[in-house]
């Protein structure tokens, strides 16, 4: 068995679940209260919020405690927009921010606001000029994570916080995948973060606003966390928060350059072993236990079921993994490969031979799901026959679209094109991404009569 | 040590604790995801969501769990009335909701809704006829609580149910101080409650929205909790909150009966132990474990402080006692006496010999207050003097008016009126409150050059 997915959700953290249990019997009283467990109660919540404070780098009356860390961003979102509505209405995020900062865009543009996405490269990072350029008049907020959570990139943020100063706006980051490995640099207005992401307990976030940033919390509050996060707090879950982020940083440099080691691993013989496979996220600028790579020809599903049985846990971003049935929208800003998706990312502590091991499960699994498919094999290279082609995938589901196309690629003359019609969301992002790994030309994609006609033009 | 504030926070059940610490180790991956860790979590949060429907008595797709009581509370409120703002934004609440409701119709009128606050009687009860009369067309929704959080006083919720039916209108009841002593009866449209009231760990709250009943989430979402508590869930204190309703269920009838004689038991006999007590809330229809008295010339601070130093938390509706200097709005709306006020709540288990011993040291330690601050002995009378008084208590705090007033009484003939100057908030409620307990005619008040002026006509 080996849990390849921190970045959902981190195994309690050994130094979390000690701590838990102590503030079990020491802080389940309200804090609020004169005697003697209320002010136990309040000794290890004020306790908490030091510790809390110092790892993150701020005063402990800048940061609440909320009960999650989607609470954190919809709170601090809503609330920095708020404080700044007389600025105006208008709100930049990355293109692959997480989907709680994405959610909260999408309210703002419910109830009138104007949201500009940035994009991203094909590595997923935001250009931070592109990002300052989006800074306007009427910019009451802008936020941009620390690190993306699907694919590890590391985005300019002492950069895009230098133009905000500049600029006047404040910018939250989402740090809920780094604040573990360490502090976020730069001059930052407010930041997010979730305890379950580093080894604590769920059911706590962090809310920072910095001192100075207008801040007008938004609906019913109370007297609690600064009016910034009612309910009575979850303090022996918030005690764990602290106590497992002081443990991890403890621990962070010399487990980041271990697991550095490990993903770049499976980032370098990942290719080697698998045909047809395209790593994604910047090789360099990334978190150290991160990497993703996208198979051709595979049923993102059918993968992580093969990989479940062989006894590893990771997730994807292929759109047959996902509730909706649309890819991850982190790939798809990216305009990588979406189809076979695969995220490996490692709790601190994972042994090098569980890697070893994955990578000797992964070719097997992989092919094993492309022989159900009827995938193409590698380079397969049929005689060329007919002049141009027409091939019907309607109804049918990522990955065949692309398997189709693969198999008849070779049947048209070099010049000649290739028609899929498909009414499929995840074709339109992976037969471009298929022509750009396999060097055929991808003409564009027009309305059909059913769904959509991808047109294809093969180079060579 | 005796922990009397079950009403706050109840100590964590056993059957909570173990089944948070088992599920620490189940239940911290992701319920979304589809490997084994991720199965695992599914199948331990639907079984944590059947009990607690069953618990409710509602089916499992009608309830979420919240991350505390407060935002269930919001969040039920925020969508009930949203669902129905096409048919008006008028709300009804009783004057006596726990604050989470209040601040929810705080929200509303901010929003430019209107809100009904249904008075109560002397005993802190509404009346069902007086509810019913305040639906109107436009009301969207009606809240009231299963029982009082301060006096434990039970509100008429069948009745009042019935009338909203009737009007069709929702009605939301807080359930956070009953639901562990039994189900809610009566046709009820949405339901909240928060675990750590019965024992269950704090960061778990309950919403229970009624099939049928129009529900429009407010504030930005997510896939999880149907949409209506984003975030990702707290499973192991769900797990936990589940176990231990359960648990307290199966010995509520027992417990329930035990706790009953032993508040009845201060009831009776603090009165006789305390002179110039008055015991608050209805005296049969009531919760099992709360019982509030209030002790006339005593500073409710100073009390809490006494009866900790004697081993004893308990909690104060006295305006001393709060962040805002105002005395309790459940008090307040009772027009029952606010000074020195103490609310023992009894957690389940709470041995006999501890009540016995609070009945011994209970009536010092008021006796200790009383003597610091120079109240009047019981029942004193000084020789009759002169004409009409005017006491100046301007720039004092509760109870020092009511003490002034108390010495100077007997100085007037009967007939005679006594004109009490003073700016304290607490003294527009406890002067009126004297005036009953001591069978003496409150005259009224005034504007005076500073404060106002409190009159009092000697009738005895």
């Amino acid at each position: 068995m080996a849990y390849f997915d921190a970045a959902s959700a981190a195994p309690l953290h050994p130094v979390a679940r000690q701590a838990l249990l102590a503030s079990l019997d020491e802080g389940w009283a309200d804090p609020a209260r004169l005697y003697r467990e209320g002010r136990r109660a309040r000794l290890l919540l004020d306790a908490a919020r030091e510790a809390a404070a110092e790892a993150v780098g701020c005063r402990a009356d800048e940061l609440v405690f909320t009960p999650s860390g989607t609470r954190a961003v919809h709170s601090g979102v809503a609330g920095a927009l708020a404080g700044r509505r007389r600025v105006g209405r208008h709100l930049i995020v990355s293109a692959v921010e997480h989907s709680s900062v994405l959610h909260a865009a999408e309210e703002l543009e419910r109830d009138g606001g104007t949201v500009t996405r940035v994009p991203v490269d094909r590595a997923g990072a935001v250009d931070a000029g592109v990002f300052a350029a989006a800074l306007g008049d009427g910019t009451a907020l802008a936020c941009l994570q620390s690190a993306n959570h699907e694919v590890g990139t590391e985005q300019p943020v002492t950069e895009a916080a230098e133009a905000c100063r500049a600029a006047g706006v404040p910018l939250l980051v989402d740090a809920a995948q780094s604040l573990g490995w360490g502090k976020v640099p730069g001059g930052w207005s407010l930041l997010t973060a979730s305890a379950h992401k580093w080894g604590g307990p769920s059911g706590v976030g962090l809310l920072v606003v910095r001192k100075g940033v207008r801040f007008a919390p938004q609906g019913a509050a109370d007297e609690r966390e600064s009016g910034r996060a009612p309910g009575f707090e979850n303090l022996p879950a918030i005690v764990a928060a602290a106590a497992s982020l002081r443990a991890v940083r403890a621990e962070a440099a010399q487990e980041a350059a271990r697991l550095r080691e490990l993903t770049e691993r499976i980032r370098a013989r990942v290719p080697g072993l698998v045909p047809d496979v395209e790593v994604v996220g910047d090789p360099v600028r990334r978190l150290p236990g991160i990497v993703t790579f996208s198979c051709l020809y595979v049923d993102g599903e059918a993968l992580l079921h093969e990989l479940d049985r062989a006894g590893f846990s990771v997730s994807s971003g292929s759109s047959c993994t996902s509730s909706t049935l649309t890819p991850s929208h982190v790939l798809k800003a990216m305009g990588v490969l979406t189809e076979g998706n695969v995220r490996v990312s490692l709790p601190p502590g994972t042994p090098g031979e569980d890697v070893e091991r994955f990578l000797e499960v992964l070719p097997g699994a992989v092919a094993a799901v492309r022989e159900r498919l009827g995938a193409p094999a590698a380079a397969e290279s049929a005689p060329e026959t007919g002049a141009d082609l027409v091939v019907d995938t309607l109804g049918r589901r990522c990955p065949i679209p692309v398997i189709e196309l693969a198999k008849v690629i070779g049947d048209v003359p070099v010049g000649g094109t290739v028609r899929v019609l498909s009414d499929d969301e995840a074709a339109r992002l992976d037969i471009p991404a298929w022509c750009e790994m396999r060097g055929q030309e991808y003409v564009g994609e027009e309305p059909a009569e059913r769904g959509t006609a991808f047109l294809v033009r093969r180079s060579g």
